[in-house]
């Protein structure tokens, strides 16, 4: 190849390269509806999981069932759920419109807080679960609660 | 008490205890439109990380999030799925109207076998997203959705 055409041929190359690129986020990149529509669905996840425990630490206690509720509110919970609070999904509709308030896509420092807490209160029930002891895991429960409604009380519109 | 009356105390307060636990049970019982929802949330929450898994061995590859996914995709599997598909779901409306046959209903044997198969590999899968072997996670979540794939020809209605 002519030296003086390799700068622009690799230009040109770069620009294909960046524009493929490009073209395969776009086409990857879920929409804002599909979006709001998986965190809906996590926090429903969430609700049977930790309704599941509820009805156990407060009726007959099955520790295999506790066991993979709160594996499954654990993982949910350290899935990384912020990806779906992401730019362009802070209004819109999923299942339904989203309750998401405009202030839990300002206050980042705040929100990350209050994510880390649920993920952290989530882990140790997933551990306390394996142990069996029912009072400690009805008062993980508790805590675990408070997390979500810490984070609804002030980022979630009321029904 | 009078030793002929305690016979007939002891039914009554059985029955009472029997009346309650019912009540009690048909106020805790989530509808079956609640139990369509959850399942159609947990499906949805499977495809959106089964997407990340893939958009991870497909492009740049990130640890740490493949094993959050993964950790995601197999406690969902193995959270006790089958509770969501219980009598009085063969038809009706969660998020929208269920795309379960009605086979689904009474090839227990069969869709039990399915569903081993899917919780399995998904177990797998979040073993080897530790390792970070790119190819064996990219091979894994091929045998995965081959269990998804296998499960839904057969029983869940086309689109």
């Amino acid at each position: 190849m002519n030296k003086r055409l390799k700068p622009i041929a690799a230009t040109v190359l770069a620009i294909g390269a960046l524009a493929a690129a490009a073209t395969a986020m776009a086409q990857q990149a879920p929409k804002p509806e599909q979006l709001i529509k998986w965190r809906q669905s996590a926090y429903q996840l969430v609700a049977w999981n930790t309704g599941r425990v509820k009805a156990n630490v407060d009726g007959t206690y099955n520790k295999d069932d506790v066991i993979k509720a709160a594996n499954a509110i654990a993982a949910i919970a350290n899935s990384g759920l912020g990806a779906l609070f992401a730019a362009g999904t802070e209004t819109g509709k999923g299942w339904h419109d989203t309750a998401a308030k405009p202030e839990l896509f300002k206050d980042g420092a705040k929100v990350g807080e209050l994510a880390g807490n649920f993920s952290k209160e989530a882990t140790e029930l997933a551990k306390l679960a394996q142990g069996g002891d029912v009072a400690a895991v009805k008062a993980q429960l508790g805590k675990l609660q408070r997390t979500c409604k810490a984070c609804h009380d002030d980022y979630k519109a009321k029904d």
